[in-house]
Formats: structure tokens, C-alpha cells, sequence
């Protein structure tokens, strides 16, 4: 492969706009030649603002196209499985956004068949290339704090998502802590072996009606014996909030958020700044471009992906597990669920 | 009582020198007039400092005294609910330092003889004094952030008390956790109704071979729905981590550590700050001072004291509950212990 | 003109590889079609980088290039003027690294050969174009400090330019203040009426040796009576320090440094977290991409540029303004200068 | 002396009521045995409330008791030249207030009948033992910073004076600027060899009419090569502004404010914390403490004192430079004034 990478796009909604700037615009080694999405008209406006010229409503075009290296899967969750394993006989790399599936079932199936053809699966826990985390991270692994003791991580949406997104999505512990399951064991560098969860709806009763909470707490047990915390809540109105800290016999890492600017105004009623950078469209714009260039470097050399299907279905047994702890009332083995 | 309030010291030992030193300098309303400590010469030692003649080795002789009006009761805790009880009887006011006993039944032996001698007591809940906590909860009872759905307290010794302290204190859960207990009741202004704990031995063996634990997360649900976390270790490196946070529908209120100065340092390697303050003495030096005059306040006019007995007896039934929860690895209510 | 921007380059130094990476991944309305460098080879490597396909090593080229809308200069300063009075005979666009030469008499011929194109002449004031700028800025304007009385700016570079950049650059106050003229007069909404110089060589002999100086602080007055200061120096160990305060009757506006990450570690010796961003190409990289994003849309409509060729011209006369005032001791009026 | 020192204090009021208020609560090797004040009652107010019992409305009674030891000086500036000499003739050590007089040819004469008498005699420049102060200088002087190049003072007050006030008190030179004259030396380790002022009336025109500026910012050059600003003004809305930063080859050490609480409060709108503390009672009391501790301990041993007459005489020398500059329009050297 000694040109450019050549990447079909498949879904065209928020998250495939995101990733189709960051090609064109971020990722040098790499270009965006196609785009599916099954709504009318989606795939050709995008298409447009890039300067991409292969459009479809159909998905399966893209992954069928000889002259394709890599797929970035960016459609609704329920779809990732089919295009996870049409892609991967198809001989076509995978970048797929979390989760791959609901079930495990399913995941394995996907995995399965990734394994099969031999083809690499990057998923998309995209903190995990955010500076504030890798830094957390390098602190850990490097030594700075010793052992680690203790993880307390918070993962605050400004505004809860439309209550169609959620009857679908799996829920809070599938479709947002699902970030904070995999951040933690790769701050942590251990497995998550336990959990139990107190939480409820606190912010809109319609979530609640939609069989979703909206806000909990997750302790954790990791195998190596650290414990820690998860807090998520849909609904914070100063913002995103995205916060960790590791605290380990030598000291403490912590990281904050981060904010459009660093000035402060102080009058006669307070010492002020502005709000941190609203989501995760700001918030994680360079991770975004960070992921994608690791994808792009891991299929084009004979590196392994940073981050992988084994990561992903990690997410979705803890997600399953803490979903068992809700309804139980109980803590719940991730050793109980698969 | 249109004189000075008399107060004497049972107990000369390091919290009943704070205490001293404090009715000295810094009560103009009180006076310290007699200093009791079994310990032949450490009442002597300790009236010299501060100009006190009344010394004794016996407790009993200043509780006896008709002269004072009130005692401040520093001695170990196991000797807490006689003089409590010694001194409702011969009507003086009380200000004790936590816990009063290690018992539910001693606990509510103390509270009764104070009911009937109709004096009043107060709890050497020194946080609630202090500035960090005091903004915090204002922040919750005024509705600065609305209405309070999660609360996080960090809380962590710069390092462990000796092992002998550790083998009658009553473990993390009594001797530490007591000020949270009460700290989380004071800033979500509601009780707590179920804790569920993960925790163990990290910093020494010889803790746990004392039969206590140095490390723990401990998860509380209060009465009122808010959900919130404990986290206490005996050895943070770094300092006395005192911490909280209370997120509502309208915001969120934090509060950080104290520092002996506001410099900060940039060099070729880091930017730099000097440590937070090291232990309880130097950071709530200002909380001690409140809280007696806060008492002074009380007992000389015909208000409440702002902690009394009831608060006590519930920090005692959220830390016995702790431990069982610690022991059974499930989550419990409050409502088991008493 | 309905189609994109067609921009040719001129010089593929430093600032200009800069450049040529914002246009071609940051600014969708324009395109890079032409880089010129008299050294051979480096427009073609800087060329090859970004798939621009029109390479020359005479500047005068691209100046002549019927085909092109507007020039970027980016070449050494004693070029500036002969470029933007070329390019203006050609009808041409400008967007002009500052200063656009270190005497008035050249700054006006420039200026005059603009005016009798009718291009537009934007100069490379980057900092404007800074979010933490901006806000301060926005501060002062909107009045949320009320009037301004007093306006501090600290800008050091991490160290010092080559010896053989400094012997030409027209020193410290034209290649390095030449920025802070330019922000201190946006920050405050005037002109500067006054300067007054105190500095001299503290970095490096060498400096002073090319006849320049590497520290100072300049006192400014301006129009409207706010006074103020600006603090330069060379070397800045910890890195890029780029700061502003407003003070007013209703408040302050202050704004700090940018950092690679929100990480805190506190371990037994210090709380740390790692150095501001080191430079000016980490620093400013957004507010590169903004000031060209705010170039091309004032070209390709009927807007003027936000920052033009007398912005230039005040900067330089204030910047000699500060040698005289360095030179003589005493404090120097701009209306000396011109 | 093996007894407790004994103090009189000359003047009750705001800051001979902070002084009392600490010898009495603070400073345990000290007592307060006597108060004058010339305004009936004053005294007799301050004692009761202190239990102190001479009280006279003449300070040369204090100064003629055989049995005081030591005075503290908190009259009016006019007055401090005859109570420090009468003092010094009766052999009493003197403490202070700043300055000692408006002018050299008094304070030249104070200093002559201490040095005549042999007593010490120190300077109330308190904020020689704030921690945030002390924190920089000890920076500086261990060289964290290498070589000093450039000092910031910024130094505001929440409101001005009384009229009143300033028509006696020599102007914000002699008055505010004072302290900032001694911090300056006290943080570089030099004294200042000329100063430059720009400033004026920007708070109240009345300040203007009594022969007074309320905002100047000056440049100030120390002997060792050092440059730097003093930022003053008579009222920031905000509170009490009392920063500095030492820049030096090695790094920068900066102090910011010091305020009431360390919580911070994130709405949909800011994040905010309260105001500074507002003024000097509540920033220095620390430094009032540390200062008299000092004093105390210097004059009951064979130590100097940490402030002198000769840094007093200092501070006035650049006051009356700094009013030269600022009618003269231009750079004033202290060897001009004496």
C-alpha cells in the first residue's frame, strides 16, 4: 500500500460528518473516496462539502468496492455487526463506532468473522487519543503516582439525546458509560472484574418511561485490586463535564476540563471564566483527528490497532453487568455476564 | 451567666491542646480555667502554657467542680460516655469529641443522661465550621445548584495513625470515615439510608492485622434519592486531601485543598505549586476556633448547639454499618444497624 | 468570484509551511495553487507536501499569475515592500507578514500602492485571531470592566532567534514588540500616544553584540489615557509566555497561558503540571487558521480585512518610538516618529 | 527581661485595634499593659475590650512609664517623628507604622535619636511576612529562579480613603505605594536606583482636587540591573489585589490573591468563585501576627529586626522620587531626592 489509504465512509449522520472532515482535512496518509447513507440525499451533501465523488444509499456498494482499503462504520448501532462482517470477508479494514452490538452474542459473531479474514477492527473509544486522558494514563503507566489506589472518573453529557435515540440505544450503560468502561481500564491497565451501581432518573421522567435511567454512580473493582467510581449523568447544565483521577502510593493524577479560553473576569460580583467547551463535538475534536491517524498508521503498517474488539466487547460486559446490578440491587461479577 | 463562660479541659492530649490554645486566644467569651489529664505533669505542662492554675489528674474532680460551667471532653474515646454521663449529672455543658462511644447502647446511654440533666451537648465535628464545607453547603441549602442529585467527598490522611490508635478506635469506619458520615449528612442536608463499601488494605499490612482497613470507597444513598461517594485513605503522600462536590439540575459547587501560600513556580521542567497543608492542625485551625465559639455561643444564650448528640448517634450508625457492609460485600441500609 | 479562492504563496520559510498547511487543511473557501521560494528546492518540497502542483523560485511569478486571486507574502522583510507594491500593480490580494518594512518611508510607499489598486492588504497579526485574546477584548468592548484604566501584556518568547535573524530584523521592538503594539492597541480600542523603554541584554551578550537588546519594559500611555506596560523578553525557560490583563471600573479581564493538556500531579514534593505550550506554532496554531479563514472571507466579498496596512504602520512607529525612548533615556511621543 | 515583654500602644484606632487585638491573642511571650489615644474614651473602649487597664489620652505617659518596655506607634503620621524620638530618649523599643514621617529631614531626625539611644526600632511593613510574599522572595533569594530579570507589582485597593486622609497623608505615593517600595526590595534583594511614573485621576475627581493621584503604574530600575512595575490603584471593584512575579534565567514565581474559600460554583452561566478577601484586615492578619512575633522576639534577644528605619527611609526616598517623576514627566533617580 504505497499510496493513500482509501476510505469508504458508511453513515453520513453526526458522528461520519466528524470523521469525513478529519480525512479530508487532518489525516494526510489517508483519503475519503466514498460515501453510503440509506437516507436520500445524505451521502451526496456530504460528499459535496469534501469534494468526494462516490455516493450510495447502500452500504453494502462501499464495502463491495475493490478499490476500497478501509471502511469507517459510523451507522446506528443496530447495523454494525452486519457491515462489521460483510466488511471483513469483503478482505476490507474496519473502523467501527462503539458499541459494535447490544449483545454478545452478536459481538462475538463480528469478531468472529474480523478474526477470520484477517482484517484489523479499530473501535472508536476516541478519549482514549484525548491529551487530558493520555496524559492520566502515561502517569500511571510510567510510575509517576506508584500503584494505583484509587479511579474516580466523571462523564457528564450537557443535555440528555432525544428519547428515540434512547429506546434504542441500550441505555445509559451501553450507549455513554460505554466510553467511561473503556477509559477506565485503559487509565487503570487492568480489567474491570465488578461492579455495582446506584442510580434512577433525576433529570427527566421521560427517560425513565423510555426503560433508561439518566444518572448513576458505578463502583468499580478492577483484578488488580484498585477500586474506583463512574459517574455519569445525561444532564449537566454548565456543560460537558469530563473528569478523572488516579490516586496511587506516590500521588495523584488528576485532569479537568477543558474551556474555549483561559481568561478570567473578576467585577464587582465574582471571579468568573466561561463554561467548558460544550461537547464532545469541542471537546474531542483532537482526539477524533488522533484516532483516525492511528487507525490510518495501524492498517497501513503491520502494527496492531490501539485500540480493539476485545476492547469493545470488555465495554459491553460491563455495561451488561452494571445493567444486572441495577435491577439486582446487588454488585455483579462481569465474570457472571461472559 | 453574664460572665465569662468557665470551661474545663478533660484531657491534655494533642486535640485537647488545640482546643486550649483556642479558648485562650482566640474565645473572648470563655475562659479556660481548669485542665485535668491522668497523665501525671501533662496538665500541668499544658496550664503553664496558657496560664491555667486548676490541674488535676482526675477528670472527675473539674466535672465536680461548681465553679465551671462547662467541660470539653478530648480524653480517649472509651471514656467518653462516663464523663458525659458524669457530667448531665452535675449539670454541666458538654462539648465532646467524636465519637462518643463505639456503642449504639453506650452511645444512647450518653444522649439520655444529657436529656435529662437537660444541659447541652455538642460534637467535635470540626468540618462543619470550615470554610470550604460551609460554602459548599450553603451552596446546596440556598439553591445555588438546584436540587442536589450526586456528592463526592475525597477525604484522605497525609499519612496512618500509630497501630496501637488503630486497635481501639473502632477501624477507618469510626475513627476517620465519622467526619464524612457526618460532612455528607451536613452538605446534602438529609440523612443517609444505605452504604455499600469496597475497600482493603493498600497502605500497611499492620492495619490489617490490627483488624482494620487503610482504603476504602464507600458508596451512600441518602433518604432524599442523592447518590454519593466516600473516599478515605489513611496515606495520601501529597497531603491532607480534603475534597467535595455536590452536583444538582442547576450546577455543581466544589471545593479544593488549602495551601500555606498562593505561588506558583515555573521552571524549564514544570509549573509548580508547594504542597497542600500538611495535616488537620494546620487546616482546620480556623474550624476548631469556630465551633467553640459556636458552643460558647449556645450554652450562654437559649440557642441549639449546630451539632449535638443525634448527629453523633447517626455518623455512629453510618460507620457500624459500613463495616457490615464491608464484611457481607453487600450493600446496607442504616435501617439494620439502629 | 463563485469558486475557491486560488491563493499563490510567497516564501516556504517557516511561517509560510505554517500557512500553506492552514489553507490547505483549514480553509475550505480558498485554495493553495502556486508557492514560490528563491531557494532552490524548498517550494517544491513544501509543494509536494500539500499536492500543489505550480512551483517557482522567483516570487514575481506567482505576483504575475493571471490565474491567481490573492498572494500570501512570507519572505524575509526587506522583501515585503517590493511584493505588496507588485502584487497591488497586479491586482492582486494581500496577506502580509508583519511588519511590512522597518522605515515609515518604505510602510507608506507600500500603503500608497494598496490604495491605488483598491486590494485588500491584511497584515499577519496572528494574535488578534487568539481565543484568550479575543475575550479579553470582548471584554473591554462590551464594557463588562467598564472603562479601562490600566492594561498589562507579558509576551516572551521560550528563547532567542538565531543571531543572524536578529542583525536584520530591525531588534526586538520591530520583530518582537512589533505584536504587542498591535494587541495592547486592539486590546484597548486606541492608539498609543507614549512610550517610555526601560531594558537592555540579560539573555545573551550576543544580542547586544548585533546591536540589539533581549529584555525590556515598556511603559505605554495611550490616546484615551489608559496606561500600560509590555514586557518582552527572549527567553522564557518554562516556555511561551503569553499573557494580558484589562483593568477597569467594573472589573478585570486576565488571560493566561495555553497548556498541551488539564493534568495535575501531586506527589510528596510539588503539585505540577507541564509546561504552557513551548511556541508560537503550538500557541497559535487556531488563530493562524482564523486570521487567513477572516483573510479570504473579507477578499471574496465587500468586507474590509480586520487588520490592514495602518494597523502596520502604527506598530512600526511605535516600535521606533521604543528605540528612541531606549536610545535617548526619556519617555518618546509617537507624534515624534511620524 | 525573663518576663513577658511589656507593650504600650499609642493609638486605638483601626490598625492599633489590630495590633492589640494580636499582642493580646497571639502573641504569647507579650502583653499589652497600657493604650493612649488624645480622643476621649478611645482608649478606655479599646482596653475594656482587651482587659487591659491603664488607659491615658496622653502617649507621653505611656512613653515615661518606667515599667513598659516597648511602644507600638499607631498614631497619626505627623506625630510618629516626636513619639519615636521621645521613646527613643526613655529607652523604649519602638514598633512603627509606616512611614515615619513625610519627609527626610524628620525622618532623619528619628533615626538619629534611635541610633543615639540604642533601642530597635522596627517598621510596620507587614506584608514582609505575608506567606504568598515571603513564599517569592524566598524563591529569588535561593535562586528557583536563577538570575532575577524583571519584577510585577500589582498592588489595589477595593476602595479609596477618606478625603480626609489623603489631603495629610503625603499621596498614594507615601500612603499605598509605600508598601509597595519596601516589597519591591524585599523581593529583589536591591534597592531601587530611579523610577518612571505614569498616572492620574481615574476614580474621583475630589482625590484630584485634594492634590492627589488615585492610579499610576511605575517603572522602577534597582541597582543590580533588575526592571520592573508597581501597578497601583485606589479602588478595584473586586477586592483587595495584592499580586507579584519575580521573572528570572531559570523561571518565574508569581502570587496570586487569597481568597475566602477555595469552592467553586459552575452554573449554566460561569464558573465562578467569590471575591478576593476584601482589604487588609482580612488578607494580612496573618502578617500583623507575624510582624509583632518578630518584633517581639528581636527586642527580647540580641537580634536586629527584620524591618528598619533605614528601610523606612528607603521606602520615602522613592515616594518623594516618584512624585518628582510624575510632575516632571520623566525618570526621576532616587539619588536625586537624598
Amino acid at each position: 500500500m504505497t499510496e493513500l489509504l482509501r476510505i469508504g465512509l458508511l453513515g453520513a449522520g453526526r458522528i461520519g460528518q466528524v470523521h469525513a472532515r478529519t480525512i479530508v482535512q487532518r489525516v494526510t496518509s489517508a483519503q475519503l473516496v466514498a460515501i453510503a447513507d440509506p437516507m436520500p440525499g445524505a451521502a451526496a451533501t456530504l460528499a459535496a462539502r469534501f469534494g468526494v465523488t462516490q455516493v450510495t444509499t447502500d452500504c453494502l456498494d462501499i464495502i463491495r468496492d475493490p478499490n476500497i482499503d478501509a471502511v469507517m462504520i459510523c451507522t446506528p448501532t443496530t447495523t454494525h455487526c452486519e457491515y462489521i462482517i460483510a466488511a471483513a470477508q469483503h478482505g476490507k479494514h474496519i473502523f467501527c463506532e462503539k458499541p459494535i452490538a447490544l449483545t454478545l452474542a452478536e459481538t462475538d459473531q463480528a469478531l468472529a468473522a474480523v478474526a477470520a479474514a484477517g482484517v484489523k477492527l479499530q473501535i472508536g473509544f476516541n478519549r482514549r487519543f484525548d491529551a487530558n486522558f493520555m496524559r492520566v494514563q502515561q502517569a500511571v503507566a510510567t510510575g509517576q503516582i506508584g500503584d494505583a489506589r484509587m479511579l474516580h472518573i466523571i462523564s457528564r453529557d450537557p443535555a440528555p439525546p432525544p428519547i428515540d435515540y434512547i429506546k434504542t440505544s441500550g441505555g445509559i450503560f451501553l450507549d455513554m458509560t460505554i466510553h467511561d468502561w473503556d477509559i477506565a481500564r485503559f487509565l487503570i491497565g487492568a480489567d474491570i472484574e465488578e461492579v455495582y451501581v446506584q442510580g434512577g432518573v433525576m433529570v427527566d421522567q421521560a427517560i425513565g418511561a423510555a426503560g433508561d435511567i439518566d444518572t448513576h454512580i458505578t463502583m468499580v473493582r478492577f483484578v488488580n485490586g484498585v477500586i474506583g467510581t463512574i459517574d455519569n449523568c445525561r444532564q449537566a447544565v454548565y456543560g460537558y463535564d469530563q473528569r478523572a483521577e488516579v490516586f496511587g502510593s506516590l500521588g495523584i493524577i488528576e485532569t479537568g476540563n477543558n474551556f474555549p479560553n483561559a481568561a478570567t473576569l473578576s467585577t464587582a460580583t465574582a471571579v468568573q471564566r466561561d463554561l467548558p467547551l460544550n461537547f464532545f463535538m469541542q471537546r474531542y475534536i483532537e482526539a477524533y483527528a488522533a484516532e483516525i491517524e492511528a487507525f490510518v498508521a495501524a492498517v497501513t503498517s503491520t502494527s496492531t490497532v490501539p485500540v480493539d474488539g476485545t476492547d469493545a466487547r470488555k465495554a459491553l460486559v460491563a455495561g451488561l453487568a452494571a445493567w444486572q446490578s441495577y435491577h439486582s440491587g446487588r454488585p455483579v461479577k462481569l465474570s457472571e455476564i461472559g
